[in-house]
């Protein structure tokens, strides 16, 4: 492995940059027209343009980038998080055009995409996943049966569901026979189908993922877990590591299924368990993310860990190194997304730096911010003994900062850092979406 | 301690300001006219302007400066690093004051500032120093007997002496005669007197400080070592921790007498006792530093300490956490000092970022860098699992930054670090200025 194309753009395009250089590969960025002057490009040994604004004429045009990777000789593609990153065809494809996907098998990829089959592989590998009904059904009596079985409340989802619709939380036998009629006729209407099936609701689970990492030899190893509770619509907003609220047993065995689930699935490079903790000693798999995550670096503050620079190596064949174990996190670290509101011109910029901060971003004075893509233009991580000292540095970083053009979140963010339930880590994953509505 | 009036300007008035909003405490800046726009009069809670460009009318005028803080309501001074750092009359002068000077006592600053008094209570308190001639003298014959007493090459000195004058090495008996003559002229030409003194001469030293922090109870701590034998005219150019040459004993044996020492002669705040070591067995006390250090961000990295929140807490009358135990390093940090060789507008600005990697610096895109004060603009500083890693991990990070507008030394020192002697790391303090010098 010589020299490795980038597929992707912003922070994280930039992030693979730097981790190339360390490993002394050479870097071609792509990017679309609407990315001319962006940082990565300007960063990388060379670039190639893909395609127009629209991310599936370039950022998604797999043809557009394997095409790319040919004409500058890479041998490998770091497909970064987000675009093709979790596209088993993409993958293939790379495969195909002996071109090393960074990443794990086209297989694993589409294996863990499916929602349905990753949740029961991952059941067959001793993970627990939410108690369920063990069938779909589309008769209201055997539904009922079904729930009384689970126990109240539950979760009525539309088998060929998706989006919220067709979903309801049912609290009580009595509410059974309306909740059930209502949502499968919405079912049928939006999808054609009435099947539905039960899930035991968790009132107020907090979402906890799982980093793990495995190489081509069968190791396999947790290198901490990251606290991702709060959301905004389904988005994170702020990210923690360690998760500070889980019991050290509970810590413990959830890195032993993550471990066993990764190497049971044949799993390769840098992957993610997501799971829904609904008491300090329960955990369901929600699903696995087959790539290198936002909020990685957390991870590599509190483990002391390169994680990009990791997955290139058990992507060149090395194995895992054997000083790595599975990683108790030393010290707090927490992230906080920037979100540009409005696309325009940074006129003015200054990002925080110095003692327990880090600052990953793709932003410099005078740069356009593009309207195409995600709104996340920056990332600030803080670090330091623990977590209070740390929601104070994470203020005053945001306190410096200054990001003149765009609208950004900063003003919400340190709101949100201000909150009672957030200084005293009690939030579940729809408190945000609440908070906000009131 | 309410509000904390910085007297300094550039990266460590912004340091000090950060770590003052950490704790809640009020920051006011003070500035020349020629730093009217600078960022740490931006940053801070207040700013008063105390004089002209030029030091001795603003940033050395203690008038102004005490005027400043009563003004303001401030209860207590940092003073950085130059300036009035370890200036015992303005240490004093806050105290008559009642401001808190965040330093040790005027008493010790003025100990540790007269070299020959610091030399000799360092003797006393068991600090090995080079051995030299017991007494001075002025006498050719009285000077050949105490070289032979001491074993050449020796370094002969003059008693009133600075700035080299009056300073020879003599290798060999034969040669005491003539360098005597030489070097006895030389310093009754510049200092009026004639009285010399020998120390043993130190071929190849380099030069290892250990980072001391004592509070008002007499506790006294080790946080770390620092190799700074990268010097060129006597500058530290790159600074590194751990000393990676140091065996673990000698490091042991200078943790020790540094922190009795510091508790002898009642230090207070954070300390850097300086040494010259000349094989890996054998150190010598050069000099003490009462004030924090250009280079304290490598230990802040290797130790998890946030040095300068420290020095307020301590000054503030806080007792040394029962956590903080003396440090041996974790992990390896780099430090490059970042210098503008000529003033200007800085026209571009990318200073590097991410994993592994803090910048501290008082640059913006549209700032005029002052041709008034020192030439360091900006410190960039890496930290990795080891020296090598971080090594590759600082040339990256340079070989990114972007400072158009002034000169600067940023092709210099990726120069200096891929050097085999830097990479082998057997360089001495003499290596720098003879390398340049070819």
């Amino acid at each position: 492995m010589k020299k490795v194309l980038i597929a992707n753009r912003g922070e994280i395009a930039v992030r693979v940059i730097r981790a190339c250089r360390q490993l002394n590969l050479k870097t071609v960025a792509v990017y679309s027209t609407a990315d001319r002057t962006a940082l990565h490009v300007q960063l990388a040994d060379e670039a190639c343009c893909i395609g127009p604004a629209a991310p599936k004429q370039s950022y998604l045009n797999m043809n557009a980038i394997i095409t790319a990777a040919k004409l500058t000789n890479a041998d490998a593609i770091h497909p970064g998080y987000g675009f093709l990153s979790e596209n088993a065809v993409f993958a293939q494809l790379c495969a195909e055009h002996n071109l090393t996907f960074i990443g794990p098998s086209a297989h694993v990829i589409a294996l863990m995409g499916e929602k349905a089959r990753a949740r029961e592989t991952m059941q067959a590998a001793g993970v627990p996943v939410v108690p369920g009904s063990k069938t779909e059904f589309n008769d209201q009596q055997q539904g009922l049966q079904a729930a009384i079985a689970l126990g109240f409340p539950v979760m009525l989802k539309a088998s060929a569901g998706g989006g919220g619709k067709g979903m309801r939380i049912i609290s009580h036998e009595d509410q059974f026979k309306e909740s059930f009629t209502l949502a499968q006729n919405e079912a049928l209407h939006a999808f054609n189908d009435n099947h539905m099936y039960l899930e035991k609701y968790l009132p107020h689970p907090r979402h906890i993922e799982v980093q793990v990492f495995a190489d081509k030899f069968g190791n396999a190893v947790a290198l901490g877990e990251r606290d991702c509770t709060l959301q905004q619509h389904h988005q994170k907003v702020i990210e923690e590591a360690p998760a500070t609220i889980l019991k050290p047993a509970t810590r413990a065995q959830m890195f032993a299924v993550s471990v066993k689930a990764a190497q049971e699935i044949g799993y390769v490079g840098a992957g993610t368990m997501e799971f829904l903790l609904d008491d300090p000693d329960h955990f369901y798999f929600m699903e696995m993310n087959t790539r290198i995550q936002v909020e990685h670096p957390v991870t590599e503050l509190t483990s002391g860990l390169d994680l990009v620079t990791l997955q290139l190596r058990i992507a060149a064949g090395e194995k895992l190194p054997s000083t790595i174990n599975h990683k108790i996190a030393q010290g707090f670290a927490l992230e906080c997304r920037i979100n540009a509101r409005t696309a325009g011109k940074i006129q003015a910029l200054h990002l925080p730096a110095g003692y327990g901060i880090r600052t990953d971003s793709a932003l410099y004075q005078g740069y356009q911010v593009p309207p195409n893509y995600d709104s996340m233009i920056a990332k600030i991580i803080a670090f330091g003994p623990k977590r209070q000292t740390v929601i104070q540095m994470m203020l005053n970083a945001l306190d410096e900062t200054v990001i003149s053009g765009p609208q950004t979140n900063l003003d919400f963010l340190m709101q949100l850092l201000a909150e009672p339930a957030f200084l005293a880590n009690t939030t579940d994953i729809n408190w945000l979406d609440h908070l906000t509505a009131n």
